[in-house]
C-alpha cells in the first residue's frame, strides 16, 4: 500500500485521549477556558449560521445532527438520546463531533464528544450564571446527581466562586457517587435527603434530572426571591423540571429561542412569552439581572454553537500534546481526477 | 489508563482499508453487489425517512449532511463540494459516513466515503440503466473522463453488458488517464476527440463533467431516438450538462423529485414537468422505458438512501476481513451516571 499524504489525515481525539487532555490541562482550568471560548462565540452570535438540529425520531429515542459555521470553520455534532439505554448498561447520550475548513470542506478534527459535551454544558451553565446570578453567590443546590452533576459543581466553583454544593437525588446512590467524586475537589459537599433541604441557603439552584416527563423538581413555594435557577435537565419536548408558576415569576434567559421554545422549560408557556437571549446580555444589547430580588432562570437546552466552541477549543489545545491519532479518512490521489488509478496502484504496491 | 469496553469501539474503514476491500472483493463484483443492495433499498423506498440534505453554503463551496433511516439503521454522509480545490491539489469532493443503531443511537461503523461514493454513484447509474436502457446496449459514450469515469465504465460493463466505451473530455489528459486505467479491464476503449465522435454508435450516453455552470455537453441534434442518457454531472443548482430541448424529448427518471428539481438537469424545466421516480419502476408501480424509440434520461443527483445502502453493504462485508480499526469513540463508564468518576480513575490508573 502507498502511504497517504498529509492532507489525507484527520486528527481523531478518542475518549481516552479526551480524558488525558482533561487531566493534562486540569479540569477546572479546562472548564474556565471553555467558558471563555463559549462566551466569546456568544459575543459574535449574529455571525453564525444557525440551524435547528436535524432530528431522526423513533419510538425509543432520537438521533440528531447539530451543524453550525462561523464562515471560517464548520462544525457539527452527532448526538443520540435513548433514555432506556441505561437498562442495558449503555449511555443515554453518546456524541462525537467534527470540525472542518469552510474554505476547502476538508475535515480538521474528529472528536469524541460525550465527555466534551458534559464539559461544555457545565461551562455554559457557569458562564451564564456569571452574568445572571446574584452577587457573592457561594452556595449551590444540585438537584439531580447524575452524569452531569460533578461537572456542574466544578464549573461553578471555578467560574462563579461557589464554595458549597448541596446534593439531592431521588436515588441516594447517585448522591453518594457524586459526593465521593467531589470529596477532594475543594468544595464543601452536603448530602441532602430532600430537594427542600438542598435549596436551604443556596443562591443558585441547578436542576439536572434525567426523567423524560413533565416533572416538578421545584415547586413554586420553594423558590425565594433573588436566586438564580440553572435549569439543565428540561431539554426536550415533554421533559421539564420546573413548575410553570416559577417561570412566570422569573426573568428567563435562553440560548436560541426557536429551539428553547420547543425543548426547554418554556415549552410550558405561551409561544410569545418574553425571553432574553443570553448572547445579547453578553454583548451589551440586553439587560441581565435587573435587581437583587429578581429570580433569574437560565433555561438551558444546549446549542450547536457551544459544541462548535468546545471543538475549536480542543483543536487549539491539541498541538504538541500527542493526544490524538491520525485517521486516514480523506482519499487523496496525486491527481484528484485519478481516484481509480489510486486503487489500481494500491493493488500493485 | 483503563481499557475501554467493547461497546466503546466503533469500527472505522480508512481509505486504505476501503481500497483493500475493493481489491479483496473485486471491483466489478463489488459494483454488482452494491447495485443489488441499492436496488433492494429502492424497492422499499417508502419505508425510509427522507430529508433534503442539510447544506451549509459559502462563496466557494458547500458542506452537506445527508441523513436517512430505515427504522432499524440510521446513516448519514458528510460531503463537501469545492470546485476550486483542484487548484490546490485537493479533491473537489471528500466524504465520510456513519451507520448507527436506531434502537440505541450507538454508532455501528464510521467509513471513508470518497471512494465509496464513487462506487455507489456508478452502481446506481448502471442499476438505473438496467431498467431503462434499450435492449442489447453494448456501446457507451463517456463524456467527461474525470474521477467518476472508470467507475461508470466498469459498472456498465458488469451490470449492463457494455463492451465498448468511447471516451471524450475537453482535456485530452483526462481521456488519456481514463483510457490507461481501463486498458486491461476487458473493455474496448476508444479515445475520441469530440463529443460527436464519442456518441457514434452508442446506445448509452453518460455525461459526467465537472464545470459548475450551465453547460451544454449535449445539444439536441446529437441525441437520436432510442438512446439512454445517464446524466451524472448536473447535480447542483446552476450546474447542468444537457440542452433543455433534450429534456423535453425524453422520458425523465429521477431519484427524489424535491431534490432533483433543485439540483438536477430538470432545474431547467417547469416545477411541475412530469418525471418518474426510479423506485416506482423497480417496485412495479410505474412504467420504465415505453418503447424502443423513446429517449430515456436518468437525471442522477445522488440521494442519501444510496449512501445508506453502500454503508450497509460495506458493514456487511467487513466481518472476518480485518479491514477496519476500532476507534475508542464512545465513552462507556461502568456506571453510566459516573462519567466524572471515569476521568478520575483514568488519572489514578
Amino acid at each position: 500500500m502507498l502511504t497517504p499524504s498529509q492532507t489525507a489525515y484527520v486528527p481523531f481525539v478518542s475518549v481516552e485521549n479526551m480524558m488525558r487532555l482533561v487531566l493534562h490541562i486540569g479540569i477546572e482550568k479546562m472548564l474556565t477556558e471553555l467558558a471563555a471560548e463559549i462566551e466569546s462565540d456568544f459575543a459574535r452570535w449574529p455571525l453564525f449560521d444557525k440551524t435547528a438540529r436535524v432530528a431522526s425520531h423513533s419510538d425509543i429515542g432520537v438521533i440528531e445532527l447539530m451543524p453550525t459555521s462561523d464562515g471560517e470553520t464548520y462544525g457539527f455534532k452527532y448526538v443520540n438520546g435513548h433514555p432506556s439505554n441505561t437498562k442495558q448498561g449503555l449511555q443515554t447520550v453518546t456524541a462525537f463531533g467534527l470540525l472542518a475548513s469552510v474554505a476547502t470542506g476538508y475535515p480538521l478534527m474528529l472528536s469524541e464528544m460525550t465527555i466534551l459535551t458534559a464539559l461544555r454544558t457545565a461551562a455554559t451553565s457557569a458562564m451564564a450564571a456569571k452574568w445572571l446570578a446574584p452577587n457573592g453567590a457561594s452556595v449551590m443546590a444540585m438537584i439531580g446527581n447524575g452524569a452531569q452533576a460533578e461537572f456542574q459543581a466544578l464549573a461553578f466553583k471555578a467560574i462563579c466562586g461557589i464554595r458549597e454544593v448541596r446534593l439531592y437525588d431521588i436515588d441516594p446512590l447517585a448522591t453518594e457517587k457524586c459526593a465521593n467524586n467531589l470529596k477532594d475537589q475543594g468544595l464543601a459537599v452536603i448530602r441532602c435527603t430532600s430537594a427542600e433541604e438542598a435549596i436551604m441557603g443556596a443562591q443558585i439552584i441547578t436542576t439536572c434530572t434525567a426523567d423524560k416527563q413533565y416533572a416538578t423538581i421545584l415547586s413554586d413555594n420553594m423558590v425565594g426571591t433573588g436566586v438564580h435557577i440553572n435549569a439543565v435537565g428540561g431539554d426536550c419536548p415533554g421533559k421539564t423540571e420546573l413548575h410553570r408558576d416559577i417561570l412566570l415569576r422569573s426573568g428567563i434567559f435562553v440560548e436560541y429561542p426557536p429551539q428553547t421554545r420547543i425543548e426547554g422549560e418554556i415549552q410550558q408557556l405561551d409561544p410569545d412569552h418574553p425571553v432574553t437571549e443570553l448572547w445579547q446580555v453578553i454583548n451589551g444589547t440586553a439587560e441581565g439581572r435587573s435587581d437583587a430580588r429578581q429570580i433569574t432562570l437560565f433555561d438551558s437546552v444546549g446549542f450547536a454553537i457551544e459544541d462548535f466552541s468546545a471543538l475549536r477549543y480542543v483543536y487549539s489545545r491539541l498541538k504538541g500534546t500527542g493526544l490524538f491519532q491520525n485517521l486516514d479518512m480523506i482519499a487523496d490521489p496525486d491527481d484528484p481526477r485519478d481516484l481509480f488509478g489510486m486503487i489500481l496502484r494500491a493493488g500493485q504496491a
